[in-house]
């Protein structure tokens, strides 16, 4: 006789047809598990570029570096370095002749998303960027909830400057939609944001 | 009786028209005398950036970041890390809407520019460029001569094309002035490439 569970149920028999194997990746949830979105916004651009779609490149980490090492001139060794605020944004790069810049950010939030993510001079640069009539732009991922948004800055910058005007620190995740474009996941290219752009520049 | 000097010459006398006190600057070499390549873009660059010209920064130096100490979370410190080979160029931004992306070299050479000044990638990321309709080109600092040019990628590339085929590692002087703008030093911007673009992009 076999012997119950606490909760009257038989355990669950391994289902053959749903069974993951050890270190199976499943094609079909590639994109949406486990990746941050930096890595698929990477993956995306590396699509783009092999493609001939568009160059777009994250750019490196600001460091200052106070001293290196030269074990050997070939071998530099960096030894004391320090990390400087960005006075830009994180991607930028050209697509179809127009100039795109962008900023990524993430968060686990589900109902809305903290301003304090960006920094003012980065605002201040996506000013500067449709000043000289480039495409700039930001994309959030609500990672929680598997939604990525792609929110031109012209429709970003009103929630940053309710802030500044004294009012709420965030942006509502429906205010947000109000104002977005979903970018769907996908297979390859994993986030493709280029086509939502061509709905949400127009 | 004053005592002769070797060569039989009087001792040279201070000039006081001539003389230039220590630390004193002379406005009109500022631009030209000590100032590295880069200082001068970066200077143009800020200059541009001020008076909304253009949105053109130079790009962080890549680096590969091994070790961090965080004594405390505001004051990471950098303990290890090394230099990364960069996959574009140095510069870009957005100029009138077009995209912009430039390399910028300085030789002390008088007669030719080395062709091994650039890595490989770096040209193929410029042809990339130009195949997005992008502005790609490279300026040149002929230092010892204070000449800087501006070539664009399409009339640079047969030289590198050359060198690939078998033929010369430099570029002759002249060769590179047959197929480039001077830009000529000013005081404010310091190196004023976009005017010169505007002719040579034509």
């Amino acid at each position: 006789m076999a012997i119950g569970y606490p909760n009257g149920k038989k355990p669950q028999q391994p289902n053959k047809a749903n069974a993951v194997k050890k270190n199976q990746k499943l094609p079909t949830l590639y994109g949406k598990r486990g990746m941050s979105l930096e890595d698929d916004l990477n993956d995306t651009n590396a699509y783009y570029l092999a493609h001939d779609i568009a160059v777009i490149h994250k750019k490196p980490t600001p460091v200052q570096i106070v001293r290196v090492d030269y074990p050997k001139r070939s071998n530099a060794t960096i030894r004391e370095a320090y990390f400087k605020q960005p006075s830009t944004t994180d991607y930028n790069g050209v697509y179809k002749g127009k100039y795109l810049d962008f900023e990524a950010k993430e968060t686990k939030n589900t109902t809305s998303f903290p301003l304090n993510n960006f920094h003012p001079h980065q605002l201040t640069h996506m000013e500067q960027v449709v000043k000289q009539n480039g495409l700039a732009f930001v994309i959030i991922s609500f990672r929680t909830l598997d939604e990525v948004y792609l929110t031109m800055y012209q429709n970003f910058y009103p929630f940053w400057q309710r802030m500044a005007e004294g009012g709420r620190k965030s942006v509502a995740i429906d205010e947000l939609r109000d104002v977005s474009a979903l970018i769907p996941y996908g297979l390859n290219p994993r986030l493709d944001f280029l086509s939502v752009l061509d709905k949400a520049s127009r």
